[in-house]
Parts: structure tokens; C-alpha cells; sequence
């Protein structure tokens, strides 16, 4: 008998990671997103570039990702346990938390909303928002 | 065969989240517990008010929180792999751990404490500390 | 039957957590290091010492830290399925990802890289870095 594989989740419109890390993994039921941020879908020859101008464009290109990355696993917000969401400004706290509700409204969940914690960090240069997620599948 | 259910853990007692996600979730055996504060237990008309005035009585406030999210998902302490605690300020690192001691020393653990990561962040106004958890059940 | 035990993680050359959490733990095929940073092993009555004198020693010893707790619960880094990289400075990013880079080279991974998220956050004085890591054993 093998042991489970890890599978990497690389989602093709993805920019490259910036060092060794897989965008999500896979192992068995368990699927772990890695930190996203609102990059665009890459461009060749193009430095990875992050929605705008704001904080909702940036929000819902983040989860854009995320989601890529969960479907490339095999999984749906459905199954996602726990969201990460790190903001640089504790100021964005109440549009961000507008931005996720409108999302989550449209994405039609049939089972309960994952829990969440949100903290405030410093993140690079340009980048308002990152989330990461780890899901468990049914 | 129906797939593994997600459930919402909701304790009566809790102030509603600022957004569309659930205190704690489970899944078969893996319990997330979302970001808990130290808020009191919700008052009808009364906006959420954390313990006061210090430090401790907001550390024990969302032990307390955490706590009542296990026991709603069928977990304890006991099941708790990993804690993950935001402080504000550096300085409140030794009073912390002071008030963790004293806490899990009540507790009467009878496996092995958790892991745990701290780190310095920025929290909302008002707010000292922060506490998620996920636990895997025996 | 008896329920699934949680096992503490303990490396002998590792310093003495500055509370009541373990450095890792492990119940039934989830493993959970604990926060590491860059303290040298441990010598009786000196107390906790990172490497250094930069970030290339202490993120050396942090990867040390964890692969110790790792191979105490029977996991490699193979198994793990996210790395949580705090820094102190975005300007260390670049630098930190070179050296993330070249150890994980040298660990000739046989699985794809685990998922990562990588903020910046407060650490108590002359840390530079922290990481913990979950792991899914095989």
C-alpha cells in the first residue's frame, strides 16, 4: 500500500510563486490554500499586478484565486473551514466585511459559512489584502 | 453515500460576527474555531463590549469563547492542536503567558497542551488579544 | 476502543516554551509545529539564544527547529502542507525567499513544496522571523 500523495495546486492563469511553495496542496481530505493576494491572472513578461484601483477590486481578484486553486483541488467554498484575511489597515475592516458578505451571498453556499479570523499585518508594497484557506473535503 | 456535513457552532451566548462566517465549524473530526475576542456575552440593543478593564479579564473572556465553541462542535481543550494568540503589544507577552498558565492549569488537561503560535499585530480598537484554535477530535 | 491520543513533540536540544503549549503535537495523522524561531539549541542556564548574527542564521535554525519537531511525530518535510512565515520587515522578503529557496533544494523534497503565507507582524526583540507548520502524515 502507497502512502497519499500530496498533489500541488497550481492553477495555469496563476502567477509564479515568489520562492519554493505550492499556490495549494492537496493530501488526502485535507487542502490548504496557500496566502493569496488580488494579482491578475498572469501575463507574459509582465511582473505579477494586482487588481485596483481598491479594495474591492483587489477583495474579489483575491478570492478569484483562492477559489481557482480550491476547483483544482477538487473542492467548492463548501468545503473551506477556516478564511485567513489579513488587511493592512483596520480602517478597511467594514468594506471589507461588505465586499465578503456580497461574495459569499452570490456564491450560493449550501452548507455553513467557514470561520474566519481577520488580522491587521504589513504586507508589500501595493497589496491591501491576502487570504489564505484550508478546506477539509466530504 | 452522502458526503461529510459541515456544521456551524453557535453559542446562544454570542455577539453576532461582524460578517457572513461562523464562530466554529465542523467537519468529521477537524473543529475550527474562528478568531474569538473578548467580548461579553451578547445584551439585546447592546453593541459588542469586550471585558474590561484589562488585559486579563479580555484573556479569560475569549478562553471563555473558544471554550463554549468547543463544547458546541463536542470538543474540549484536550483536543485543541494548536492555538494561535494576536497581541497588540509586546509587552503584554509575559502577563500573557501569566494568565494562559493559570488557565490551562484550571483546566485539568489531560492530554498534552496544544501547540502555539504568538504574534503582534494590529486588532481593532479596543481590543488586546485574539484567540483561534483548531482541534482534531479523538 | 480508546479514543485517538495527542501526543506531545518535545526535541530534547529544544528550549523550554515560555508557556504551557507544546512545541508540536500530534494526534492520529495531523501534526501541528508550534511557532519556531531561530534559538540555538538550548544550554542550561543561558537563556533562549537565536543564531545569528542575521536573518540567514535565524532562518536556518528556524527550518532546524521545526524539521526537529517534524521528525519527533514521524513526519518529514515532505508531509507538511503549509508554512507560516512571519517576518519583522518587507525587507527581508527577497533575501528570506533565497534562503527558503536553497534549503528546501538541499531537503530534496520527493512531494511538491507545502502552501505558504508570509506576513509581517511584530516578534519580541531581535527575532527576526517565525514559522510554524502543519503537516498531513501519509
Amino acid at each position: 500500500m502507497t502512502d497519499t500523495q500530496k498533489t500541488a495546486l497550481v492553477p495555469a492563469t496563476h502567477t509564479t510563486p515568489p520562492a519554493k511553495f505550492s499556490h495549494g496542496v492537496r493530501k488526502g481530505n485535507i487542502l490548504q490554500v496557500a496566502g493569496q493576494v488580488g494579482f491578475l491572472p498572469a501575463v507574459e513578461g509582465r511582473p505579477p499586478t494586482p487588481a485596483g484601483p481598491g479594495l474591492k477590486e483587489q477583495t474579489l481578484q483575491t478570492f478569484a484565486n483562492v477559489k481557482a486553486i480550491l476547483e483544482e483541488g477538487g473542492a467548492s467554498w463548501d468545503d473551506v473551514m477556516m478564511i485567513r484575511v489579513y488587511l493592512t489597515d483596520v480602517d478597511h475592516f467594514a468594506e471589507m466585511n461588505g465586499i465578503y458578505n456580497a461574495y459569499f451571498e452570490e456564491q450560493g453556499l449550501t452548507q455553513p459559512p467557514a470561520a474566519r479570523t481577520t488580522v491587521y499585518v504589513g504586507l508589500p508594497k501595493g497589496l491591501l489584502i491576502e487570504i489564505d484557506a484550508l478546506a477539509v473535503l466530504g
